[in-house]
């Protein structure tokens, strides 16, 4: 089994691509651009220190235009939020049998309500998988420090491949400063994977019945 | 870390015991029960099968009379579920940091809104994880049936721990069958885990940098 995930390279998405790591043959990272910055780079790079293969998919013409509008129209950013991350949702369950994000449980925004959900599954034939989304923000923190190093980075001086990001950037572009000003909170931070420091390996085998679960190397 | 799992000896149970696994040194499976049964057996058998350490809490006198005036005056198993699994949380809560349990994304009872959990976590000072909350049937069954082989069995005719199974019990046996039938849908099924097939290991190192997450032994 394969599954895709949606991947900024942050904490988040890393985690949930951990969190997926033992039940999948083959995890591929996924990372989306609108097109006109060098931001998905920081996420190929977290990519390879997670180890899995990765790749950058531009957004359709069209994509960055209407969630700019949607901004614009609603002067909030969580409607245009919800519009790319169920855009990249949709064009990843084309191929995908399994499509993961690091959307978590305290987050308002991207978020996909229930009966969007089971028809995104059932008219796309995918199954969606939301790791983090019975995880707090702490607890997300603590799992994810056990097996990353990250960084918080101001995402007003560092470019990131998260959607708000993202579209900071691109609003930023067309309509100036003081229109994400605003429309999005200051101060905005993302994280930054920097460095995986464990992995973990399959042990098959009667002979491992009594091992206790997850065992340190000695 | 420690993180203690609320365990029926399921296959929901278990995956969330199996999904929480490499980010904790230790797991502990708890099984609560009503205390006239031994339906915890079966759970401690499933328990020894995954690999980690198991506990048997009988609820407190008194848990299972409310349950039953619950679902007789309801006439409806959801409130009594709800119920018995909020004790049941807030029994583990005063003693551990991380409590888990197996409710899955599309679970109707037990089932938890946001703000109980996060009353709950901010009250009891503990982290609340729900690893299946994000995820659909069908991928808990695939990814289950990566480590287990688990059978599904007709709750009428074999006893388990989970909530449901229990207060049908508890109510046959004030009440008789009739009210069951009443109250409860017919052909109630529930999982057991019946082996483990499939251990992970922790691999610590700069070495394994370049390895590819999960790799099977050869």
């Amino acid at each position: 089994m394969k599954t895709t995930v949606l991947f900024s390279g942050g904490k988040d998405s890393g985690l949930s691509a951990l969190l997926m790591e033992p039940f999948f043959d083959e995890i591929e990272l996924v990372t989306f651009t609108f097109g006109h910055d060098q931001a998905w780079k920081v996420a190929e790079r977290a990519a390879e220190e997670l180890g899995h293969p990765h790749l950058k998919v531009v957004f359709e013409d069209g994509v960055v235009d209407r969630a700019v509008e949607i901004l614009i129209s609603t002067g909030y950013p969580n409607d245009a939020l919800n519009y790319v991350h169920s855009i990249a949702l949709e064009t990843l369950a084309q191929d995908c049998d399994f499509v993961a994000d690091g959307t978590r449980r305290d987050d308002r925004a991207p978020k996909m309500d229930y009966s969007a959900i089971r028809s995104l599954e059932d008219r796309m034939h995918v199954h969606y998988l939301r790791p983090l989304a019975g995880l707090g923000g702490k607890a997300i923190r603590a799992m994810a420090s056990r097996y990353l190093d990250f960084e918080e980075e101001l995402s007003l001086k560092f470019p990131a491949s998260d959607f708000e990001v993202g579209l900071r950037y691109a609003l930023a572009e067309r309509h100036g400063q003081k229109e994400v000003d605003r429309i999005f909170p200051g101060n905005h931070t993302h994280t930054r994977v920097i460095r995986r420091k464990r992995f973990v390996q399959e042990i098959k085998g009667q002979e491992n019945q009594t091992c206790k679960g997850i065992q340190s190397e000695s």
